[in-house]
């Protein structure tokens, strides 16, 4: 994909009043915008990734995939406060000519759906085909559509929800929690907070998997009392997420996330997901124990053109971005 | 209850060789042992509880209660390594006339187990009427009764099993990595560690309920963007337990949990389980996402003489310590 950045060339209001003097947003695409510019595939990305739709969702999107830039103008923009070239905790703050970091402000997803909006109006798109996204993702998906600004043809939702739930929260509040108790965090410095980001992922990777996967890839067949595989497994998970990301953007992206409800400032959920006039697919995993099936449904139960697709699978939430046979099987009629 | 300890008089060896020069055992009694000796309830303790039961689980055990000291010679024992009495990390090693903190050596459930029978021979028990623990304390209870050295007429084993889980253990190693993650910790002092337990506890409150329960106790009724309920609850639930409990403890504790494997140096799982003669009673919660009510089944189905017993609860692990009408209404015929 080819990698482009959008200066927004004014202050850019958040939801909360407050105010990002400057905001840049990195996107990338793959393909061309027809002249018709009918041929749009947005992607919105989950909390950790980047905007290269091609190297974390590869099998979907790719040259030779269901979604590949030959028929489509495929684009995603990295979202505001992530480690991935948008505005930041690691930008300079033009006010104190430092970076952020604990000061970056509060952001919400309905601030990263009007920062999709100003980069679709830069592109002069006003037209989506189809707009996709999972997780963090599809909470921005979903937002996007209800500013009402870009014509949403087809709209596909992934393990995702309309209101964050407490069970969502809790799991975010521990793993600031975890962040919180490496000190160094405070110090609001490049590369403070590590240990707390390491701790914070491995509570992550339990909301994303299942009991069952783990009894699958993480069992001993030993004697053994201690140095488990399992334990293994946890380190490892959270030291590659330190080694690419940093603990200031990830304690703000999972208050964003505790953030989604659609409903806030709006009519009442079920009202206002009612006026989703999209083609909308909700897909959910059977085992999601973070984005439980059931607010899939409840979403797919309430947009009135929408249709719910449960994938059976052992992964849990992960499975969105893991059972890609299955997602092509539901998705492949878009395409 | 009334307080009391036992000082054993030899080195107490470990399962992996270590040694402890000194052993303490802090435990709690109600009632008399009665001359034919057969009138013993001995109760196991879980994770973070002390010897007191009619503290921690009243309304099964007091005065008055299903269980109470009128009838019955009730007993629990305060583990070691716990914060409650028992020679633990803040205890004073006599090598280094310092506390062990983190040099503490490893506790494996059978050294628990050897605890406990060592305790019943001083006090002249060799016959436990109703020998019962829940999570922690139903896996000391499997290794106590499986060390054939007392005789256990009834077995009660709640939200427990028999080897832990990879799922049990990344939990485990998960809240020791949040611990770490406090550098405070490694300074081995008194009440260091604590933002780090904070935290811990806060991962293994999400263990120990379910999504449902969070949803009916912890939802926000406003449109707020922050500061949600369930993210004060988590900070409450840790910093209740950081006030009674330490983080060497805590750590320590949580690696004996992940040691349970009663095949360890045995015959195969299910001849181990088969060797069981005490009459058993197996109880599950069917929300329980810590120790899933399949691994009660498993254990129900390969003990000879046992009963299994689901109770139908959205709590999930907790329910063994909240469920206390369906408790008594399984375990009345024992008393």
């Amino acid at each position: 994909m080819n990698l482009h950045q959008f200066n927004y060339p004014k202050p850019f209001e958040l939801e909360n009043g407050k105010t990002l003097e400057k905001l840049t947003i990195t996107y990338h695409t793959a393909g061309k915008l027809n002249e018709q510019k009918d041929n749009v595939i947005w992607v919105c990305h989950a909390l950790t990734a980047n905007s290269d739709v091609f190297d974390w969702w590869k099998g979907l999107f790719g040259e030779d995939d269901l979604f590949n830039p030959k028929d489509h103008f495929i684009i995603c923009a990295n979202v505001i406060g992530s480690h991935y070239g948008t505005t930041n905790p690691l930008s300079i703050n033009p006010k104190t000519n430092t970076p952020y970091f604990s000061d970056f402000p509060t952001v919400t997803i309905k601030d990263m759906a009007n920062a999709h909006q100003l980069l679709a109006e830069s592109l002069g798109i006003n037209q989506i085909k189809i707009l996709i996204g999972g997780s963090l993702g599809g909470q921005q998906a979903l937002e996007f559509t209800l500013l009402n600004q870009t014509k949403i043809e087809n709209l596909v939702l992934l393990a995702t929800n309309a209101v964050h739930s407490p069970w969502g929260i809790a799991f975010n509040e521990t793993q600031r929690l975890a962040i919180e108790a490496d000190e160094s965090f405070y110090a609001n410095k490049e590369n403070r907070g590590q240990n707390g980001l390491i701790a914070a992922r491995t509570i992550a990777m339990l909301s994303y998997r299942t009991y069952e996967i783990y009894e699958e890839k993480q069992k001993d067949l030993n004697n053994v009392y201690e140095s488990f595989k399992a334990s293994s497994y946890q380190k490892y998970q959270g030291q590659k997420l330190a080694n690419r990301f940093n603990a200031y953007s990830y304690w703000l992206l999972t208050k964003t996330m505790d953030s989604q409800n659609i409903a806030r400032n709006r009519a009442c959920l079920e009202e206002t997901l009612n006026s989703i006039k999209a083609k909308t697919k909700v897909i959910a995993i059977s085992s999601d124990i973070l984005f439980p099936a059931k607010e899939q449904k409840f979403i797919a139960d309430h947009i009135p053109n929408a249709s719910y697709h449960e994938i059976n699978s052992s992964y849990g939430h992960d499975g969105f971005l893991v059972e890609l046979d299955a997602l092509k099987e539901i998705l492949k009629d878009l395409a």
